[in-house]
């Protein structure tokens, strides 16, 4: 544990912390000791838990994805925004973290990662002299940008020029395709900026970027070729600039993959066939180290079905949100604690999973309900008027879309299989 | 400035801070010493920007208002969750800060705020035991707190009685409607549950509360008979309880009012005729700091059609979010670093104001152009394919529904008219 990681684990934790119920202050690796049970009613709920066998099974099916894959993973950092989950993403061997933006950058690397891919062309002159400057000052840290533009490729060449002269930043040339969203629209263009980087004095041409993971739309099939077509073209423009010359690194770099097709990722990126240097296929999805119980969970289900058995006990959802029942003012209606600020609602919203009464032996499914709306602090849970759900009961409910519920819990509890309190994260939004 | 508040001034801004390009830490009270300016492209995009004359211009209109309302204001923190906005509004006058949940009560004490007004029913035991430590623990803290059932209502007598049992907590009933969120459902319920909280003996009936804000649907006549109809029975509620002599206190509270009617909740409750003892109006909205170029900018525009003069001048948006172009892939679009993690996204997305380009006099107006999507980190903007828009420029956007805008934000910046940056405030969720 480096020492930034350490002053996370002794910082103090202040009355007001979400889902903690504190009266005085208390050091954040002392949580685990307290004895705490989600299930005993006696946090202050809603409470955000991660179940960390779940997050070790995750990590684990993925590491050996990558490895059958012969890619490697660079695991979005920006789902979680945790130091110590990016610390248990490397340490189970990940090559680096992806990040989205420079300020995320700099949480990372104040907390030891040394490391980074860049999923973007950063733009603002500030945030690429903050870049620069960490490459001046750490040898030890590795960066690699995007770049989709002429503009964009000279602002991060002249910066580079100022203040980090001796290095030279590596950058992908990220490749897009209509309708979608940054990245360079055809092949042509696509090489042209390639040939930009490798004749820029502070930039060297690392590899080939996209991102295909955005098409999840009703059409499944349109979806499914929007994908393949983008890796082809990923593939092509590979091997014409590697043709070219234009690779200025010891190896190409070729990556893309979000959480929804990273098979097929790993596919197209095994058919580049020989490269002038060595390939590192660099998958980067986020979402797989908790998936959900909403999008994710149904894309790990279409990606099950197309592979065989080792694909059966794959991703598994590792993050609940636990509600109270503030009140049943209506008989088919509970308001429990839950708001938008408590949980994803960009997708779905949350899904009822089980209740509990606390004293009672365990959680039980909960059937015929759902989520029907959300306020800021509030969500309605229609369901039967028989049901003996009452004020003070639990709720345990699954998300949709990791990303956007972990950036509303500065600080999200470890639970064991029991949902008793082993310990915490923090993330940094 | 209380010593937490100082400690706030003083801490240090850790690189990795959004909006902010740090390179190294820096102590917020310096912040505004830096000569920063939103427009010179010299920070980090996006960044969120409170405009301080328009938050004093509405500070100073709402205190004008209920003042004229013969009302007092505890303003719904849950909006901003921000020390430093809480203490103008104290300063202002204020005569509490409403707070939705107990770690935001926490927050509130933490930093010196002694009179809170809990706009729900806490039913979480470690909840009410973290307020009711704090009563005891505090005498100069008060708090009022919600009840919409006997469950709820037990719950709470017996924390009192186990923590605090030298104080009895103030307690108003909260009265709902059918199809809305808590709150008993209809009076007779509702007198019944008044006359259990003035007979338990770790409690006091100091008034009644309801919340009307949330009708705001398409069917604008629909909504406001709903809205005058809680009134009204909040009204007759609040002379029932009077006349069977169930208040305990020296005085009588009756409380609603969201953003949206509080006009008309300030004209019922001057309805109420007389009392036993004072009653005080209480009016609770949150969203009165900020507005926005939304949701509550429309709802103003039909609350001045109500209104004579006084109203044309009234509340105006403060806030704002700044982002960078970072792409710009097809004639008809750009992408702004703009995303689900920056900006409001549960009502409307973000609407462009105007566009700059660093270094050129002043900002343009944005006409014809709108974020079409966002992602977490990105938005869509379709604009007309001859705009000169291009990469590095600057697009100011107003959002809708603040709540959800100052929750992505731990630390805004503060500006002057021109965008100079004069300082910051915190915020904590």
């Amino acid at each position: 544990m480096n020492d930034a990681l350490r002053e996370l684990a002794h910082q103090w934790l202040h009355p007001g912390t979400k889902g903690l119920a504190l009266r005085q202050p208390l050091r954040q690796d002392t949580l685990g000791e307290l004895g705490l049970n989600v299930l005993d009613g006696l946090l202050s709920y809603p409470v955000a838990v991660l179940r960390q066998s779940t997050l070790d099974h995750n990590i684990a099916w993925m590491r050996d994805f990558v490895e059958r894959a012969d890619a490697l993973l660079a695991p979005h950092g920006k789902t979680t925004m945790s130091p110590q989950l990016f610390q248990a993403q490397l340490d189970a061997g990940a090559w680096a973290i992806t990040l989205a933006t420079i300020p995320q950058l700099r949480v990372a690397h104040r907390f030891g990662v040394k490391r980074v891919l860049l999923a973007n062309q950063p733009v603002a002159i500030a945030d690429i002299e903050s870049l620069a400057a960490l490459l001046r000052e750490d040898a030890d840290f590795q960066a690699w940008v995007l770049v989709d533009s002429s503009a964009g490729l000279q602002r991060l060449n002249h910066v580079m020029q100022q203040i980090a002269p001796q290095r030279r930043l590596p950058v992908l040339v990220e490749l897009g395709a209509d309708g979608g969203r940054s990245g360079v629209r055809d092949l042509d263009s696509a090489l042209q900026l390639a040939r930009e980087v490798h004749a820029a004095s502070h930039l060297s041409l690392a590899g080939i970027e996209g991102y295909e993971g955005l098409w999840v739309s009703a059409d499944r099939d349109a979806d499914l070729q929007r994908v393949q077509s983008l890796l082809t073209q990923m593939v092509a423009l590979t091997r014409r600039c590697d043709a070219e010359g234009l690779f200025d690194g010891d190896e190409i770099l070729i990556s893309a993959g979000g959480s929804a097709y990273f098979d097929f990722v790993a596919d197209a990126f095994n058919s580049v066939g020989d490269t002038s240097r060595p390939l590192r296929r660099i998958l980067r999805s986020g979402c797989y180290l908790t998936s959900d119980h909403g999008l994710y969970h149904g894309l790990q289900r279409e990606m099950r079905t197309r592979h065989d058995a080792s694909f059966r006990h794959g991703l598994q959802p590792a993050l609940e949100v636990w509600a109270m029942v503030q009140s049943r003012p209506e008989p088919g209606l509970a308001l429990l604690t839950l708001g938008k600020r408590d949980a994803s609602h960009d997708i779905d919203l949350p899904r009822p999973l089980s209740w509990h009464r606390p004293g009672q032996p365990a959680p039980r499914p909960m059937r015929d309900a759902r989520i029907v709306k959300m306020n800021d602090q509030h969500a309605y849970l229609e369901l039967p008027v028989e049901h003996p759900l009452q004020v003070g009961d639990l709720v345990g409910t699954g998300i949709s879309h990791p990303c956007t519920t972990f950036d509303k819990w500065p600080l999200m509890l470890l639970t064991d299989d029991s949902y008793r309190v082993t310990g915490a994260i923090n993330t940094f939004f």
